[in-house]
């Protein structure tokens, strides 16, 4: 199989692009949703990303790459504690999975061969320590949705049918993306997701010929291409550990606080999902920047990612989401 | 897994918080309806009253949590009558919980090796004697929020299929919330909820960062932030403890009654749901504020949480009907 | 469990209460379809009819409560002819059962341990010469309605399916609940019932309050009170008794029928139902009353529960239909 | 379980009561339908008329009760030719009945204990030579108004599924009744019955008090009441078997047949159904009044029953479809 | 069971009767569309026609009557190479025949009992070589008329699912009837349809009476009915084998070629099957009619049969497709 | 079985047959969408186009067609590793194929019989280095297309469920047909697929005569009209044959994507599929046309086939896409 596109390759987009690193830095993100219309390369920019992250240290043979044995989940039955290095895992949702491939089910050739009632650990048990990716999330049903948004913020698995009783950790990025002319998310679920990005085509001639170019290079040369990015990514993939590092020792003053409330309620977001995802976000690039506390600067970088798809449609007001938080924001912090 | 966010962390929603305690103090009182806008912290409240409640003792091993051998549905088949202490148990309706898993159903397993038509309790079986949350109650289906319904208010749950006939005890105090922007519950369905209670985000920009101060401490300084709260969750918990003892002793006088009738007539609601809640919750609170007998202060504290969400809708008294209760109870009670 | 709360204790409701009597009298009067605004009692009132009916004498161990053993179906495979004396069944059909639950079905567990197609009777043979309750009966579907009425009119149970051909006796008393705000029966479903009432919250305070302390004691004083309301349960009890008895005896002149008839006529109910139910409802009445022959006045007190629900709406006349029946009984009876 | 109540019993109705005794005489008549508003005693009529047809001789266990052991379809395997004396089968199509258990099925016993892939006989199989009753026929879906009525017009049922491959002989009279207020069946589903007829309350008051002193004598004093009226259905039924026999003799010239056609071409009804059960309709009428030939008088009694379903619906001409078939009588065969 | 109405006794009804006519003496003529009103005769004419079709010779026991053994399919497995004289299969869709019993399906018994993976043929293989006959075409789901025209136009089966991979030759004609006033079929599908007629009753009161006779005849005189008209049915089965033999040294002129294109274009048809249908019509006419040539003649013969149903609707022009093609015809061929 | 008409005998039809000629140079052209109206030889040219294709080598029972062993997925378990010449895989999806048979499913026979969770290979396996042909592709559901894209799209069958978790390459060109008058694409699949042709019935009549004597030749002088127009494909395929060879050397000057991204931008074409796809047609036209270099002549002619269906509806211009591309690409290139 090819590589994926390397994720230094995708020309422009860059708030996507810094979406995704500040997951990368800041897994209690809750996700990332990209809007984006037909052939903008949402499905890539994914698929590099799986290229990008730093590995992880996992149980061997543990069906939810626990990092130590004593965190593997009874039914697992693991006694091997040794682990290995894996690549973080980017599990795709694929069209049609059903919802037991999702969270795990009964295990039907044990059930027959065996008579036993044993967990088939899904999806979730794969994305654990990872990211899940769903494309068109808009075309959803709404339940499923529902029930990827509520695993992904308990960080927890639970599965009570067919007798089973059974729960494990699930701690993954949520990344959905969708062709906003195919559909709208309920207001609701928009607000589980820690960051939003819309992406467009480029109109530059330039850039889309520069898109062209590498897409080509990626097909027709491609172990020179991949070669020649590879360390573009790896730069990236150690600026990424290094401000994981960083998080913890990063200072927040009581006033960056204050601006991300003003923030806020300025904007009249409905409630506090707002506030906390913007601390982090916010959190996240300063420790990305390298710098040791959160300034203004930083909460101006990210509040249109963290606060745009929190928004009540303003009849009044015709400017898109995106505009409206730049202006609340230069209004408060300052241009 | 970590600590539940301790109860009395709570910034505010005081409204919320008293309905619970109430249902701690007299769990007869069917039941909270919590509505509010997404993000408002509904979830949390719930899981928080996890950590406050007063263990109980249990018979070991038995799936209903009886407090005797001889409360022990036959179908149990436990020969041993030790008890112990557990926690109360607080129950999550996860989303797509089969109606099997909630009822309890056919033991499949028993069923495929054995031949044998064995019952294998449900959620309802796990949730006697403490609590039963449903988030988004108002997307479920009609038929199983009645069903729902039915079993809080009976207390029993009554299998009937696949050639079972089973009935064990099944009561515990039903906790709904919901989003009122994403649809309503039938007025019927509302009515057989005890208390309700709306929740909003702060508007005040200080209670506002200290909510993100607590959560932002509990989610990096977890442990010291705990022990912090555990203290102030102990005495609110000892103070539960006391009322439930004080509530047989209390005093209600006639007077109270006709308080009561006279209040609900005058707000024109339906059935007699009204008066008995508003009795049984005003009894509670009594208890807790450690009187001895039920007074006009009693009632006009839990005539909104009790009354609310039972009147009928006015075509032209365009307030809400929080201020339409606390209007009459001015208007009857005196200020 | 708790005992119900006693017929007896119910205050006011004498419409509702009287038709139950009458169907305890005559249990050929085609069942009571009451209807009535949430919490106003109607489940309270049927589960209370179980504690007031007289027992029955029933073949041991035989599912459908047969008199006599040469009345078991052949597929009971009873051998055990004595009979010991039971409550008269009210059976409950709880929400979501199925179907075959109801109907009785194929019994799995026979079909594979043994390969034998056994029938395993349902609610329909529980309720054999007791009552079958519906709570909720305009909410359900159409043809489940239908099915419960045939069988309930025809005294039969025909179970044609899974390879299945059973039938046995199925007479019971239907009685429906439901809140006519939440939908309405067919006509024709309405028809069929024997009688119909409509039960209100009292608006008269002291009433009220009396159902609050009633229901209070009930609650927290349980012994007590049931200890006082039994002995009224017991002679309204013996009164049933009688006049079931009395009811063979009973005398009914020409004059009577002709009155019935001219009552249907005046009205312009469809059909013959009316005159057939009136008729058994004023005799049910006359035995209930101790008197040997049918009156006006045993006519006139009946006519409202027989004939309310089968008239044809008249666009013309604004007043309800207890009314226009209340009125042209005072126009051919006098008052 | 007690006797039906007697077809003579039955007051007025003769339309109904003609249409009945019509098909017992000239059983390719195909079906009667029956509308009427509720209450009008329908059901009574067709569960009357099994207790007025005469017997007949089929071969022992023969489950289509095949006349001549060589009638029986191979699957019966039936060895034993000897005959006995049946009641000709009114076979009721139970509320509920699933597809399978109307036109047989898989024998699912023998597939699962024996491996063998035989047929089990359903309702079509039992009705054969008989009567097939459906309550409330226009409450079915279409589809199986369609198969009910393929199989009474082929005289066959064929079961073409789960690997089974079988056919054998259903011919049977088609009953169907149901509530014009409820819905109407398709014009071409109409078309398919033979005749059909219209029940009404009685409106007449001595007749009304008829109709109950006859229930009431059925469910009080039913022995004597059957006795009195067995002896009447005895004659009727007398009447019968001689019309049976004399139809084969009975002359039709073909000015009758032109004034058929007349009939049908003034009324434009589609098709050639309408002449066909007209001409079959008097000949039976004929039989039973015991002439020797086809008169215009028995035409003029038997059109309505055999025309007014097959009416296209005139929006110039308001009157019923019953007056406009008796008026073009009149014009065409004179008063 | 009886012997079909013959085809030569049908009265009237050219169209239908030449449309059959022409498909049996050139089975790839598409099938035949038979609209008309209910009770116009159009199922009689097809169970008639299984009766006029000459013998065909057929392997024995080959599931699919194959001429010659090298034909049968693999999974036959088929030894005996003889072939036997059969009649024409003419197979009827029954209502309710599953999908499975349609295309063949697993065969549920040698998957269950040897736990073999063998086919089961169905209908469409019963079907090879001869007819088969779906009523109320209009009344199916879009996709079962698109399968079995996609069938029936590609002459062979194809089975995928169930794990099975199975193709077998399924020549047939296909003939749908329906009526018009139920509901149309899509253009698409029509077209798809070689021929199609209407049919009408008849309006003349001779044919009618004559109708009437020989139906009458047939049901109460069969053997000598049957035994008059097949010498008619064998004089027309000659003249369709003989039109068969002469059809391969039929002339057809370029000038032929012409005029079914001009014919096409004028009248706008769509695609192209409406000139290879009509060719093949008028060649089939021609050689029935014992010429040695296609001429104009058999063309306008056939023109109305072959493209009536394939017009767009035209707006400006309320005369029916019928007329608009035989004016066409008019203009372009004379009259 | 007969052998498919030729590719070379298609009458007219250059854009499909030129799409189609592309694909078979370049299979990385995702696919071609061929909109027509019904009878204009759709179906006919995929099924020619099978009998065009050049064979390709694969290893011996592979079930993914693999060229090499070291490419068959493991389920596989081939350990001959010899290669065999075999027909190019042409698929075709049979109306009525399940999920299942197209994306490969749980091997029930094995499951049944030993137990073992194997997979079954579909029609993806089948297709892998060939085509897969839909016909009616706009009347499929959106999810199933939504599936035959994202395989097409990333060359892999990925199956999660029944507890599989498989995986194996699947690169095909999709073909897809439809009637654009029975329902639109939703813009986001069409745009997914590489090129779109729309195909017309001839309106010159000499073309429609030889349509019709072709398609008579290839029915009725069947090995003749084969043998003669065989040569003309291997013409054909030699040409292809030799294109993909030049394919790699081709040169494509930065002045060509720049004029293939001017186009694009002035046609407003949403996402860079616009440009990917024409680049690659221009490319495969080039190397058809024995060029060495990509010139504006080469994306003149390919610009349509690539670009039309990938326009923004504009209210404000009536003509159609064909014109619209067609009228950019001379105001860009010149004419």
């Amino acid at each position: 199989m090819k590589q994926p596109f390397p994720f230094s390759a995708i020309v422009g987009q860059d708030d996507m692009k810094l979406a995704m690193v500040l997951t990368a830095i800041d897994p209690s993100i809750a996700g990332v949703l990209v809007f984006g219309e037909r052939g903008t390369g949402k499905s890539t920019a994914v698929r590099a990303l799986a290229g990008l992250l730093p590995p992880i240290l996992a149980v061997k043979a543990c069906p939810v790459n626990s990092a130590d044995i004593k965190d593997c989940p009874a039914w697992c039955e693991i006694s091997d504690a040794r682990v290995q290095s894996i690549a973080t895992p980017v599990v795709d949702l694929p069209l049609g999975a059903s919802e037991d491939r999702v969270t795990g089910a009964l295990d039907i050739e044990k059930a027959l061969t065996k008579g036993e009632k044993a967990f088939q650990p899904g999806l979730f048990a794969q994305a654990n320590r990872g990211y899940l990716y769903i494309d068109e999330v808009n075309l959803l049903e709404d339940h499923i949705v529902d029930l990827l948004l509520d695993v992904a913020q308990s960080g927890e698995n639970v599965v009570e049918r067919e007798g089973l009783s059974i729960r494990h950790a699930a701690r993954f990025v949520l990344v959905g993306s969708g062709n906003p002319e195919e559909g709208e998310l309920r207001p609701q679920l928009m607000d589980r997701f820690g960051l939003s990005v819309d992406v467009l085509s480029p109109t530059n001639i330039d850039e889309r010929i520069e898109v062209i170019k590498r897409r080509d290079a990626y097909e027709n040369d491609h172990e020179a291409f991949i070669a020649h990015w590879q360390s573009e990514d790896a730069t990236l993939r150690a600026r990424i550990v290094a401000a994981r590092a960083a998080l913890a020792d990063l200072q927040t003053a009581d006033s960056a606080l204050r601006r991300v409330a003003e923030l806020c309620i300025a904007l009249g977001s409905d409630g506090l999902r707002g506030e906390l995802t913007l601390l982090k976000a916010a959190r996240a690039f300063a420790a990305f920047a390298g710098d040791e506390a959160v300034t203004d600067e930083h909460i101006r970088k990210t509040a249109v990612l963290a606060l745009r798809h929190r928004l009540r449609r303003d009849p009044l007001d015709e400017s898109g989401s995106s505009s409206r938080v730049a202006r609340t924001v230069s209004e408060i912090l300052g241009d």
